[in-house]
């Protein structure tokens, strides 16, 4: 069967989530150059299309733990610094995304879907 | 709402396709080395969860025009030289995908969302 | 032979100019976008080490026009987009090096080496 | 001072390394997927220019050990997993360069710098 609008949507939202993922994993980030970051994937992805609103959060404890265990002064961005929250809009759909940590590791999914009936 | 089953194996498969654009874009291509990379495309993709399938084909035509045209001996990695399908297997619904160029622009979707009673 | 030390500076500048390029590339951008993901590069690349500085601009002229003609809202990051240059410092060495267009292409090079005794 | 021959070779075998090194850190990876993505990596960089060779292997047992201790499938492809060694030949000059193992971390390094006349 052709998908619904509903499920559509939810194929934009994985897009947006396979496409921050895999263009910004293993830049050089620190606790220093965590922000700037952060933003332009923020900016970078609301440029794809449906995508309503990205927020992402580099998380400081983790990060600095990783940089200190390794002696370093900065590693490789990964999903285990990662907090994202997105909004997409397809059709009158609106889906929330969100990536956090689950058992150790970061779980990409959809929060809710929802039509303008609802 | 939460989403359905349909819906979660539409976001996973949009994950996969996202994932697979964005990791490989950029990487250098010439009609040599062109299989190599479309099999390894293929195989990191079917590493991630539900991924039943993913097939890539690299298009010559098109990839050995840009390189003519630029008077180069290779160039990079874009949507325009491929064709990509994939079967995603998710809690018994499976979805399939597929991104080719439309009017000029590769487009990522879902070509089918089937369960087991349909 | 051993690499001296000035010939070990300039290995450091390529890593940092390749680090740069494959990284980023492909990355969604609009004319909204450019300036938070050029921070972001240059912010990220100066974690590297030995990177002293580096400068990253997004040129604006070309960027609207391949949007435009494309009808597009965005494009893929890429080569004629950017303008950069970087200093690295190794082992009291300074390189200086730039990308800019050249005959149409992208071209990275080593503007100057220098020593303390120069 | 303008670059030497042999300096702009080693800036041309560094640029190589970071691209390699930037355009598939990230790539999902497993033992069954790790000798196509070995062989799409070395195909993709030799296509660049002054790149005579490229030798990528990947580490079997610490991958495997990474997923393992993972309870997962498969990970990330990171610099601790590979093994490199990249020929270049500018002008005359060959630059032998490889990646590997120190101290718990990836290291980049010229290994040796010849020229015609040497």
């Amino acid at each position: 069967m052709e998908p619904t609008a509903p499920q559509a949507a939810c194929f934009e939202a994985g897009i947006k989530f396979g496409s921050l993922y895999h263009q910004f994993a293993g830049t050089p980030v620190s606790p220093d150059s965590a922000d700037s970051l952060a933003r332009a994937m923020e900016e970078a992805i609301e440029n794809q299309p449906y995508c309503e609103s990205v927020t992402v959060a580099v998380r400081a404890e983790p990060l600095r733990e990783a940089i200190e265990n390794a002696g370093a002064d900065y590693t490789e961005l990964t999903g285990r610094f990662l907090d994202v929250s997105m909004t997409i809009d397809y059709e009158g759909v609106t889906v929330e995304t969100s990536m956090a940590m689950e058992d150790g590791y970061p779980l990409m999914q959809v929060d809710s879907v929802g039509t303008p009936s609802q």
